[in-house]
């Protein structure tokens, strides 16, 4: 059983939790058998978007098929 | 005044902030004088539970008494 | 186009994302060009309020005129 | 001449090095060039395990072909 | 469910494996529940002990009961 | 021979040495077999004392019954 | 919107400049969105090369496509 | 002789050494004394300029006026 | 209530917890409601000065007025 | 007492143990009083070698004579 | 102008500023030129001494002679 | 084969790149089988100057003979 790692940003107009739950979503979507998650970094961009932008970096780990 | 930290790890099913409610609750219970809470680190569970759970890593630091 | 950072705490009787929202308003109601904002930690202060206060420390990154 | 990075998890019931040897493995049967290899993080799974299992998250360097 | 975490150093004149078993079979035979362990640091204390001593910093989590 | 570390604050109105000592005596009092302790933050709380209060936040190693 | 960030060495005979220039070419030419590149490391190869090979390990974060 | 230290990110289409460079030049151009300047992470901006836009966060150590 | 934090590096020919003193004098003489203070940096300054002088970086946390 | 600490690369074909024992043979080979040891990174190289070396970068302290 | 740095740990039974300065006292003994001195750690070791024993990690930069 | 890394800091009127190489010649110059260069930090010097210095803090990876 080999694990592997990848970092997505994910990002809401809400709040952090959900801006995790979009990398989270993200990953679900796309990967077999996502196992746990890290929350590596938080973040809010304002300049480039109207009102506020959540983001969170997240470190997402997963198995690997034989 | 000496004050002593340990580390506890809580969950919710619904929210970070609950999961760190979560650990601070349990603190409260058993500990005498706890004065603040450091968040270490923030992850989903997701391989070994239904849907997500949310979890917090926190530092509570509490006064010894004499 | 050069920034400058600074760091503000922030602080809710509610949730970390208002706590970060606290910080943001400052920032937003006293800098010109705010662009982003980088959480640096999360904390609880139990001990000097009444219920639980959610801290938030975060960097404000602006834009410094001409 | 680029090099690409990737974090592998990897397990052994034995010892730290066979968990090692195992993300190398893994590694090596699916990518062309691997180089080097720096162990990131070693643990241990207990409960949801028969036994002890030693597992080692390392970081896998490859060489991109052109 | 709560988690505590708590760190030991275990020690072995023969290998680092040994090292962490050690600190493992103390929190085994101490506490309930044990879930994980994180390696923090290893080391060789010379100039105290005959020969080479092993040792290993591990982080313990085990689950509190209710 | 297994080791464990606990965290501790020790303070004092005069100077960050006693600090360190308010909290090196505190373990002494109530731990067995203390081996030795790491400075782990220095700071000053000003706002809730008269005067400073200097604090230490150290990690004492102490070797643990058979 | 998600981001997805991955690791790159870049390696050049002239200077850091080129060597990160040489990471963010080589993403271009295989990746749809690059959004912006972070310096991890910075490096200088001696033994295996002839001269001196500049080298920089970047972070390249990129737009998932829906 | 009392220092203080602030953050600024410069910026460059040519070279990190010149968006260090527009840092320092900002700092000189509005703080007196400025003794030293400690790069603290360098980057590529990408997506929303024309090109490569060099970024360099630099952290600026001036003397205060007593 | 908002905090802001800087940074300042106070020193002293006589010791660390005169460096820090010196940091903090200056904090309490320009800005109200200074609430605590978090050592950085320790150090000793020699080729530049007479005999040694001491150094200390702190960050400075005060309360924002309304 | 005056201590001295210093970084030393080791490696074996077989194990990391072996590596950090080739690391700490040297330093007793050419030094003396060394007391303790701390392993800093574990690796792996493999483009540049039959098979695998296993690679210990280690910090070595050991006593200064009067 | 090329400095080099080494690290060095001093004690004393008296204080951390003695501890560091045990270690400036040494390099500067042996040593030309020394510039600057780092503190990276502070230490207290009780069971090998006779009541407590300071000690001092430090970094020692001095300039190397053409 | 074992590898010993040393610390050095070199400096140039004119760039980052020619204050690493001037660390990379002072280390050759002086020393057999240098293996590979870490750049630690990067800074700029100016009150002590006439200009801006450039510097770099490098570690130095050399193979020791047997």
């Amino acid at each position: 059983m080999v694990f592997k790692k990848i970092t997505l940003i994910g990002s809401s107009g809400e709040s952090f939790d959900d801006a995790v739950d979009d990398a989270v979503d993200r990953a679900d979507a796309t990967l077999q058998n996502v196992h746990w998650v890290e929350v590596d970094e938080l973040g809010v961009e304002i300049a480039s978007v109207d009102g506020r932008e959540y983001q969170a970096e997240v470190t997402v780990a997963f198995e690997l098929e034989d």
